[in-house]
């Protein structure tokens, strides 16, 4: 498939854009292509990544999660790999094995979460986290039982279906506008002890 | 299913998400259900509708469109009901049936948008956007042709996936927390002329 | 799509269907569309109304139901907007709005009942219907103890199940045949109080 | 499943079904259970065989049509098989292979009608009919043009799709009442030459 | 279909495979289209009749199962036609009805095996190999429980699941290569007492 | 999921199945899980191995084949992840990186392959690939064509079903019985150039 939506340059963008980008570029090594890949249409990049922080990393709008970091992630991978969406899969994998300090847990979730090695309360957080991603008009009363038992909240459960939903959103403007993963996502968090 | 997530009362809302709403209602005669739902969480409130304006009024973030602001609500009301999206169905089904002038078009499109009144460049685009809906990870090079026939440009086409792509956000929001759409949108449009 | 199988005039059809024509017509204040596209084959006509009045006005035959006149319509609403024809959702959906005298139900139910403002025993109707709708081979013993533990009886199934078989065959006709439904329709029932 | 629906006894029945069944039992040598399963209910009974044979023998209605009766047996084995009706398979399969007089051709078209000894034109009948038994709001104008080539008119579409629908029916209630055939229709046609 | 892949003949094929099927020609009368079909390649024919025999006849592997011959056939016919194979519905319904001397047996699990005259074992036997057959990656613990409580042992599971693994193979290759069964397994086991 | 089929040791297996897996492990550096979770059923892992080498090492039954051995690998990868199998999406993943010499292909092509950095040639194989995986009873004569244009021959296409088919049976054993890839897969060949 062509690249029919080119990215611009950094200098190309605005300097707001360009600033978030510098950071992550600094902190990750590399620029991730979807910060490029977006910018060139600011409104929604700036949305978008709004957006994205408030869900994942709740700490900058002044807000907690009961989700830990990692479980952010295994939501995104999940629920990625059942869209089939090759950029958000390969990204989030990558950072989902850098949070939980388990190098294998991504491809385990992205290929079958059933047969993943996690824990009973993030099998059930990801099995409601896919059926909002998959049936979300399904989602009744007694989807959020199986959560509260293992200690999630309501505030949690939203956490958990507007990661989801968010993450939807990502993987369509992914997948319909071919962008591809970094090459440096595929191996990142593989080796154990990794120091730069 | 009960309501576990209550809206907030306008009084309670930031300053900034409480002119947005007092110009919504000024403007509608009502406030629509999403505005005060959403705003609990005032952080993905303002992305949600920076995001929300970026494309459905892109004249707002100084941008245009080939998409009729009709087309962009037909968008909305056919592929939330691939999502069985009670208050985006209903809601924006609403704002089509204005939009559009027609008022048999929105029931029309909701239940089965090959068998509506709408014109081939139209079926195209929800051809391409019930795509992206249902099948985003199958998308090709192939799928833009069409599009480009009836005189779609790439920007244009990116409008639709991304408009498609937005509201499934949107329905999986909408129908996890079980928001209701508030009974003024039932009838709004259906009457060929009505005067304030 | 064209119109491939035109109506015949009032005047083209046998008296007996012209008789029951002119009844509707005196009633509804306009002929629905399906007595007329029917009636181009009056062998079938006639087999379709007498099956569609064994159902829907059982006390024609002689036989009384457990179901109401709303809940009748309300299966063939749901199951109509399951199988996507546009004819019976619209057409249906309306005389669901005046049965019931709830202007917003058949919106709700045709889009997803699940959000639908019902009783649980609607609920567990449209659960049953919709499961002979798309899975009748799947259908067993445990799907009628909830039905009769609502009040059901077995023959108010038979009921259930009937007009969901009856209305799938309507739906395939309506599809096919590209039956579109009266402009009246969309309207009716929507207006709390209307009087002729 | 047990049986929550018995049938009445020849003798409980009105005269005019009666006849009707032992016209069939004189012409069969059994009573086809479908016969006195519906007899329950006699109006339904009665609309239920008008359809069939408005449909499946038409010239008992004064029509002709251009499909054989293998053909429209074939057109119930096969779509009956798609929503997995015991009954009607088992049923009709008999009478396909009798009217064909091909005694493998029922098995072929109920376990996978692309791999069945049938004509190019029957392989096009079936797959519009497939359509229209499985996904019949997706029916298009380019679906009657293979079926033109093959010699079809449009009202022989008509019966293809109508047959389809009524067997669509006749599938739910079969399935969901638990209707099982007489262990006669098993052995039926499949001894090439069977002498009564 | 064309048949691409011709089946050598008897006289073709190397002297153990040969030997085997006159063996087997002896026993049945005639030589089971499979049995050259799959001899043009005699690495794979020893392998896959290796893995038949290991599962189907565990008594020449020196093993014992839990399950009856019939059970074993029952499990081939009834994931076969899920996955619509025409050679192993038929020729396996074959063995099917001689092995449990039932001769509707075979049609019924067939069509919907949910409404065959079998026992709940066998029921739950099958509910477990369709699956493995359709959905083998949500196989979990909680499926093992209702096979326990009908007397399955591990190992009996592993030969339900092992049977349905194997002709899921079988029915891929004999699909895609157009595999036709045999005219005399469309009689075999219907006529209840047949000598030779 | 516990483990319900415990591996025997090394110790336990018969001679020749354990002269392989000291081979295997004496190549690998370890002994791939499958080896042993099979070796508990001799005469079962006897036919899987000796089907294995047939479709996977040709050469070693004397047998050429125009796929690569990294296209064998694709097709795998590929469909093992469409029957969302962990055991075989790790461990052939992992093959499929070193014989192609690609680190990110097996991610690619287990995400999404219509999206994966392979040649026209290779992507025509997945389709065809997939298509016998998922459904393999509406293979055809036009399905061929393609593969054709490509170079394939009939004797390759018979290769991609068979393989496809194969490793169909692999994914549900591995499966339904929670097999589990050794840790070594993960990170092998993802690292370009890794010295023993």
């Amino acid at each position: 498939m062509t690249t029919r939506y080119p990215a611009p340059t950094l200098e190309q963008v605005p300097e707001d854009i360009k600033a978030r980008i510098l950071e992550v570029q600094d902190k990750a090594g590399f620029v991730p292509n979807v910060f490029l890949a977006l910018a060139r249409r600011p409104a929604e990049w700036r949305a978008f990544f709004a957006y994205h922080d408030a869900l994942m990393t709740p700490e900058t709008v002044g807000r907690e999660s009961g989700l830990t970091k990692g479980e952010r992630e295994m939501i995104v991978t999940t629920t990625s790999a059942a869209n089939q969406c090759l950029y958000c899969v390969v990204a989030h994998g990558a950072i989902l094995r850098i949070y939980e300090k388990k190098p294998l847990v991504a491809d385990q979730v992205a290929v079958n979460y059933r047969k993943a090695d996690i824990s009973p309360r993030q099998r059930a957080m990801l099995d409601f986290a896919m059926k909002v991603c998959l049936r979300s008009h399904e989602v009744e009363d007694a989807d959020f039982q199986p959560l509260h038992e293992h200690g999630f909240t309501d505030e949690d459960i939203w956490d958990i279906a507007a990661i989801t939903a968010f993450f939807g959103l990502s993987n369509r403007i992914a997948s319909f506008s071919n962008m591809q993963p970094n090459p440096e996502f595929f191996l990142m968090g593989r080796v154990p002890k990794e120091k730069k």
